[in-house]
């Protein structure tokens, strides 16, 4: 074949198009983009993808849940094909490169590789994957767990819409029906071994490649994530006649919960001396919620993620003592729900030194780094090799509007990107 | 005239249909009423005052912000009405007492008093206030204070819509428009000696009367209340690639200001040894919101009562300087808005005496006794003598859905209200 030419323009305009698809108030620091799963702006974001996939000749299969998967046959389609993808959703006030360069990155590389005369032995696919964010089911990665069976089909259809002003009892069935997403979501899974090889570009999410300068990160692992939520009842009453002696403040008992968990993980950090543990709590819900009424109920929900697993489940052991002597000291109960709680992922040495000989052939440093963020690619490893290609984002901001990669990086990721497809679509 | 006879079954029956005027969930506590000012549910409520109101034969005036002047003439109209009344809004899952007692009650102890053939020398006027809960626009007593003159008109007319779901730019101005009360507020102030003297009948939101076996509570002073609002701005990302060591998490510090005011509200109850001091934070909210996001801004909002001023104030100087503190060890910038800070209201011994005289009269024990709830009857305090008749509620319970008040203790409210109006009206 000739040699891989990224259109880096047309891919640029393509993200630029894709971040118009959003509901979110104009913000001063960048492109914002507020795009959650099923919500008009993610359906208009996937008609027009599947698009875009349709004029450069590629097929496409929807499945229960929307993961869309885009097909470029090969010569031998009876083979296992290779893979690529990521996520288009977006949490409220976010920005534009998290997830869709994965999505627009595999298309332009698809489109590249196939603009070179290049002929795949074994197919491509380019895969849209549902729900990576759990902002409106309370989990992430939607799509790839129902891929690999991690999630059961009738546990995730009976997960609670929590889209602000969503109608009492919708949930993901009604949801992704209303959405057009009909059937069972048994057909979802994928067997181990479907795909020969997974291989997702992402942008860092974090500094170190800026830092050292450096175009190209290899993901060798992937930090093992968990959410927990904890619902605290206290009593409740009018601000001015309950006085504090009889109080049993909802809000007051969730704060000393806040803390105790950021205590804990900084003393992990500590006893580790690496900045490895992290812990969030991202959402403080208060009932009632008015000025002047003593909140009787407050829901946290808590994001906890460690590249050691035990050492993650250790701080939550010490969390919980903490709250059992916070629920006794205030009177109030203190329920804790584990969301999720996954398994770390390890990529595949042959995926691994198919990026590197991409990376040496463009003459690209490169360094191998663990992923402290959460990805589809920790499920896919559930059902076949994996690897994950990463690029530089400025100051390592993401999920606000000033996240940010250049053009010139996001070429830099599609070309290797593309060549690696090349390499394992060849074996 | 003959005896005062208080139809006790058409006030209950009253006070359920209006507790009709919801949207709320159900709650197994009791009837949970949500009524926020200017809603639908509200006007409805309105409305139907308004019919039953003529239906009794009284007039019926309604100013720019919504307040609504039942009247009934006296022999003598020149001179100063006397007056009482109340609100109907209630915050998010309340009950169906606070407030509605004084209104309801009110109408009855007129429409009793018209049935015993009483003649009154001075009008007679039954008074709805309108948002006398915070819930919409983040201040209450708006009708009362804008009455008494103590918020401008052009500064009400701003207040922003705190409804969830509000239009951005919609305020005061563009909702009580679209709710149909037009025309400038300047009109809704009224000279100091339009009334004679103004009694309101309430729930006493407190366990006091109930503990001691007492039917009636006499209101000598109503607590000062302040309310504050701090906006903590730190910086979101990843909750999984934003690092401990790089992470000024709002919601952290947030905690911390919410312990702060619990702490510093505790010290002075236990100085002072009386529990008149509370302090609430009753609000928190967290944005963006996300469960995998590190908190980037957080409001609260608190309310803090005392019946010494000097006292609630000392409490707010040690909260800020555990602020300043927090600010400086976090990285975090937090800024305090004062809502409102009131003074406290003394009631007009001549309006204690004649409430005395029924309570006499009626047979029914009294104590004296100190509101530390808020009432709109801290505003009309500024434009005439005020007292106000507490009934006991089960527990003190208020702002929750098993508020609860006996219909004979709202009958026995009810007749105290009538015989004061009526030494009020010939006086």
């Amino acid at each position: 074949m000739q040699e891989i030419s990224i259109d880096g323009e047309r891919l640029n305009r393509e993200l630029t198009e894709l971040a118009g698809f959003t509901q979110v108030e104009p913000s001063p620091l960048g492109t914002a983009v507020t795009r959650v799963v099923f919500t008009a702006d993610d359906l208009r974001a996937r008609a027009w993808l599947m698009g875009l996939a349709e004029e450069a000749g590629f097929s496409v299969r929807v499945d229960a849940v929307g993961n869309t998967f885009i097909r470029w046959e090969g010569s031998e389609p009876e083979l296992a094909a290779v893979a690529t993808g990521s996520h288009v959703d977006a949490i409220p006030h976010a920005g534009m490169y998290d997830g869709t360069v994965g999505v627009m990155g595999g298309l332009e590389a698809m489109r590249a590789l196939k603009a070179a005369g290049f002929v795949p032995r074994r197919s491509i696919e380019l895969v849209l994957l549902t729900s990576e964010e759990p902002t409106r089911f309370g989990i992430g990665c939607l799509g790839s767990r129902l891929i690999a069976g991690t999630l059961a089909p009738e546990k995730a259809d009976g997960l609670v819409d929590l889209l602000p002003g969503a109608e009492a009892g919708s949930t993901l069935a009604t949801v992704r029906e209303a959405a057009g997403f009909r059937g069972s979501l048994e057909g979802v899974r994928l067997a181990v071994g479907h795909y020969d090889g997974w291989v997702e570009l992402h942008i860092e999410q974090g500094p170190l490649l800026e830092r050292e300068g450096l175009p190209i990160g290899i993901v060798t692992d992937i930090a093992a994530p968990a959410g927990y939520r904890f619902v605290i009842e206290g009593v409740g009453g009018h601000a001015g006649a309950l006085l504090m002696p009889d109080r049993k403040d909802a809000l007051c008992a969730a704060s000393e919960v806040i803390l105790s968990v950021e205590k804990h993980v900084l003393a992990a950090n500590r006893a580790s001396g690496t900045s490895n543990t992290v812990g969030t709590v991202g959402t403080c819900e208060v009932h009632p919620g008015a000025v002047n009424s003593v909140p009787s109920r407050v829901t946290l929900q808590l994001d906890i993620r460690d590249t050691d697993p035990v050492r993650r489940e250790g701080v939550m052991q010490a969390v919980r003592t903490d709250v059992a002597e916070i629920a006794a000291a205030r009177g109030v109960t203190i329920a804790e729900t584990m969301v999720n709680a996954d398994a770390p992922a390890t990529s595949s040495e042959k995926i691994v030194a198919a990026i590197e000989v991409a990376c040496g052939g463009a003459r690209l440093p490169f360094k191998k780094m663990v992923s402290r963020a959460y990805h589809d690619s920790s499920f896919m490893a559930r059902i076949c090799p994996i690897a994950m290609i990463f690029i530089p984002c400025r100051a390592g901001v993401s999920h606000r509007p000033d996240e940010y990669a250049s053009p010139s990086a996001i070429m830099d990721g599609t070309r290797i990107l593309a060549s690696t497809l090349a390499t394992l679509a060849s074996d």
